[in-house]
Formats: structure tokens, sequence, C-alpha cells
């Protein structure tokens, strides 16, 4: 009996340390993945600007993961992700379905080890996305522009070659990756009252709200998500994973949905997501560009426009941002005169 | 007899240690105006990119003055003018015409300093432009968009007002402001070969030669110009002033010309200036803002694009490159799909 009651206590204490739920990621955990990131990734800078400031009357802190490698944090997961492969697993290479950043990142990061890096591709992706995997190496495959093409695809490659398959934000290792760049906004300013990030496929807010729970000092992080894609929004309302209705938004990056991995860390650790038009998204964007002089990708700009939506509610805090990355095609932008 | 010859040997050497001109600035002077304006102005980062080191086959750094307050490097020659007026001068005012980026500098560095600033602007310049002469408390007067009519509206101002007129290339005190980018560059990288910079009026590129002069070991600076604008390339070949036969360049911060402060300094210290087509600014101007994500105007692709186009030359040098300003129309960008 006695024993049995001390074994209760000790793990109510248990899973509460460990965010009310023993199964994420631990701290040591997150603090052997940057280690072990560090040499294939770039510490971004962190920027402020004044009239940013002052406009959203907050001290607002721009994590720039638009000047990572190959453009985007995504290079983060990517990279521990193929760290963590057995030998044998580095042997018969990683494969990955991706019309974005996360098939760059994959086989940037695959490249850095010699490992084999099998992009599935739509079609009708943009040439400068597929020219720039191929760039780093990696090799394409091109399907119909459907998830259903795509998905079998990239099964019949690992059928075939034995790839390890990565997905671009539902597994521990891509969340941990991308807890980093939280890690190091963090060390560079530890007194950040939230930290805010895109909601798109929950590998970042995951990441983030771990970081955030880990090494913050009571930080939280906080989602913005565009209102044309808010799954995020209404799974944390309805307490479990919501498709979205509608993915109209010119945040492409955001299109996509929470997964069984990252939603269960965003439920417990991320006390909001904030939705923000297409007019607030592309206001927030143009502020961007202009004032700080560095280019993003529309996503970025959703927890941006997230803080100057709700600004009063966020005065005189501390605010990290993420800038998630800065591929952009130059030639279809939205600022036309 | 052998006191003449004394002193004319004490003159060559004196003249050699002055850049063969004892009337150009010193190398305290320099250092004096830093240590004045810093205050003032941004420590603007140095950004490089291993692709574009791979491309130019060089080692090149971007100082980047796009992050500069207000926008551009021309802060820091407007600050020094402004601070080198006597007590009398700043009750009076100062005054300058402007399209462009020295409009926002003196109106904001006269700010910093409780002085009245005169902004005459063509009455075409673009409405993003005068309202950030008057965000920064300037106070603007339209004229009609030629020289002839921008010099009257000066001229008037200043009898009126006993303002003093600053020239946004051709005085000393400018020339030594804007050499204090080049002076922190030297600083971060001492052993440069090469400092890049755009030229237009000749501003910046007789304060970076000046201060590759003092600060560099042997470093050297170059200019690039629009082969649509390009009297400072045939100034140099002629040993006088040129003026542009067309100034039809995208580059349009460099349509300007030559002035009788800032020639001989060029004349004195600058081997080379080069000369690019449309397509080649066009073309560096993407390639900097697709690979570093940074926003620059079309001026400051102009020494990059001169970089690339001889690059064979610079191969495996040490090659500094001044970005000049990040103030741009995001409605009216050349990169349409």
């Amino acid at each position: 009996m006695k024993n049995e009651s001390a074994v209760s206590i000790y793990r109510i204490n248990f899973s509460y340390f460990y965010c009310m739920n023993p199964e994420f990621p631990t701290r040591d955990e997150l603090l052997e993945v940057h280690r072990s990131i560090r040499p294939y990734i770039h510490r971004t800078p962190v920027l402020s600007s004044t009239l940013l400031n002052q406009l959203t009357g907050a001290r607002v802190y721009f994590k720039c993961e638009n000047f990572q490698k190959m453009g985007a944090f995504k290079m983060r997961g990517a990279q521990n992700a193929i760290l963590q492969l057995s030998e044998a697993q580095r042997k018969a290479g990683v494969v990955t379905h991706s019309s974005g950043n996360f098939g760059q990142a994959v086989a940037l990061a695959a490249r850095n080890l010699g490992v084999n890096a099998y992009i599935v591709m739509p079609s009708n992706a943009p040439n400068v996305k597929k020219s720039a995997v191929r760039q780093y190496g990696g090799k394409i495959t091109e399907c119909e522009p459907t998830l259903a093409a795509r998905e079998a695809t990239s099964a019949e490659i690992q059928r075939a070659t034995g790839a390890t398959f990565l997905h671009p934000s539902n597994q521990n290792e891509v969340i941990l990756g991308n807890a980093t760049a939280a890690m190091e906004l963090l060390e560079d300013h530890p007194n950040l009252d939230y930290i805010f990030t895109p909601v798109g496929g929950g590998g970042l807010i995951a990441g983030t709200a771990l970081a955030a729970h880990y090494f913050g000092k009571g930080c939280k992080a906080i989602g913005g998500e565009p209102l044309e894609a808010d799954d995020a929004w209404r799974s944390l309302q309805s307490g479990k994973i919501e498709s979205n209705e509608t993915a109209n938004t010119i945040a492409d990056g955001l299109r996509t949905e929470l997964g069984d991995v990252n939603f269960p860390i965003i439920k417990s650790l991320v006390p909001e997501i904030i939705r923000v038009s297409e007019t607030e998204i592309i206001e927030a964007l143009k502020l961007i560009w202009e004032r700080m002089k560095i280019i993003i990708e529309p996503s970025c700009a959703v927890p941006f426009a997230a803080l100057l939506s709700e600004k009063t509610r966020f005065k005189n805090k501390k605010v990290g941002i993420l800038i998630s990355g800065g591929n952009v095609d130059l030639g279809n932008l939205p600022f036309a005169g």
C-alpha cells in the first residue's frame, strides 16, 4: 500500500515535469539534438525594428530562419531526422514528398551526410523548386498533383529502395530539430513572454512550444494561422484533429493539417492560435519587406499579422517571432502597383 | 638652396602620405567623424553567401547599409554634415533637394539634433518618398521636376530662412560620413583586396576610397556603374568631369554626375570603374534578393553585377561590396513573371 502510494505520487510529479505527458521529448533530448545538428546549420540572426516595435507596442524579436541554409527552418528538422538514422538506414536513403521547402531541406541534409534523397514532387511544382532540389543533389520523381499520388509514389520508392520515409511535420525527430530555432532565440533573449510561429502541419509550433516550456521563463508559444486554413484553431477548440474546409490562402506553406504526433504537444502547451485574414497577411508581409528589408515568405508574415491584430493584448510584452523561410517566387509577388 | 631642397623633399613625402593631395581629408578626420556619428547610426551587419561565393569565385562580404537607419548609407553623410554645423547654423536649419534617399536622411539626421530640415522635392516624386520625409519631420516644398527648379527653390529657401544647403555627394562632410561604412567593413574584415561600390554622384566611392587608403592593407575601391549612365567611367578616361549622355537605367540612384569635390579623390584613388548592362543589373539584383533574402535597391546590385561580369580577374580575392540601400517601391519591381 505504502509503496503504491509513493509510486503514484512519483508519477504525478513526473508527468507534471514532462508537460503532463511523459511521452513528450525531454529537455535533454532537445539539447542533444541542438548539439548534433549545429555543424550543419546556420546560427541565424535575431533582428528587430524600432518602427515595428512602435507599431505593435511590443518589443519584437524576429528569428530569421529565412537566412537559414536552403532558406528555411525546415533544414533543422530534416538534418536531425537523417542524423538519427542507423548506418543501414543511411545506406538505403530517405524519401519524402514535397512541393515546398521540406523537399529541398531533405535533399541538402542528405547530401551533407552522403545519403541518397528521393524527393517526390507534383508535376505542377514550379521549376524553381525542382531545380533547387536537383541542385542540392535530390533525385526527383514526378507524380500527379494529388496527395494520393504523392503517397503512392513515395511508398513505391520505399519498397524499391528500402529508403526511410521522412514526414515534414509529424515525426519527433523533425519536431525536435525545429525546436532548436526557438532554443537559440531564447538563448539570445531569455526573457521572452511569447514566441509566435506560423501553424501549418504543426511541426514548428510543436517544437517551439517544447523549447518555450523547457528553456523559457514562463514563455508560451502562440500560433498564427490564416482564417482560410484554420484547421489548427478548430482542432484546439474541439480537442481533436480537424481538417481544413478551405485552403485558399497566400500563405502556401500553411495549407497542410496537424498530425497525431504534434497535436498532443500543441494541445498541452499552446494556449492560443490567432487567425488572420488574407488582407492582414499581405499587409504584414509588406511591412516586414519594406521596413526590415528582408525577404520572407507569405507564411511567415502570418504570426506578425496575428500580433498586429491583437496588439492591445500584447502591449509591452517581449515577443519572439519565428520567420520561418524566405523562398519566394519573385515573378509572382502580391505587391502589384 | 639647401633649405628649398629640404622643403621640397618634405613636400613630396607629405603629399604621398596624403594620397598625392594634401587637401584630401586625413585619417584622423575620418576617425573623428566615425566617433561623432556613431550614436546616430546602426553598425550594420556584414553578410556573405556560400552560393554567391561559388558563383563569383571570390570571397564576397556584403556591408548591408540597406539595414541602416532610414534604409540607406546616406544617413551617415547627412548626420555628419549636420553635426559639423555651428550652433547658429543649426538654429537656421538645413535645406536640400532630393527625390530619393538623401532627403529622408537629412530629415531624420536633422530631427536627431532638433534642427529644421527643408526638403525640396519634385512634384512627381512618389508619394511613398514624400511620406517618408514627412514621417521623419522634414518640411517639404514641392517644385517642378527639373534640376533648375530644384536649385532655384532651394536657393529661395536659403535666402528666406538662412538654412545651410547640404549636397548629397559633393561636400567633404558628406563624403567623410559615407566613408564610415567602409571603415566598419574594414574593421570587420581587415584584409579585403577590394571594396566595390555603386557610382552615382560620387560621394560614396570617394569616401570608400579614402577609407580603403587609410585603413586597408593595399585595399582599393572599385566602382560599378550602369552603361546607361557612365559619366564616371568616361570622366576617369578623360581626366575631367563628364556628363551623362543617357540616364535610362533601372539604377535610379546612379543617374547623377560627379562633382568637383569628390572627383579629385576618385581620380587619385580609384583605379577602375566597371560598367554593366541593364540585364546584368537585374540579374544581380535577383540573385541577391533570391539567395541572400535581403531587399536591396537596384542601384546596389550594380557593384555585384560588376564583380560578376569580371569574375575571372577577381578570382580568390576578398571583395567587400557596399549594399547602399534598401528603399524600393514594392509595387514596381522588375521581376514580373
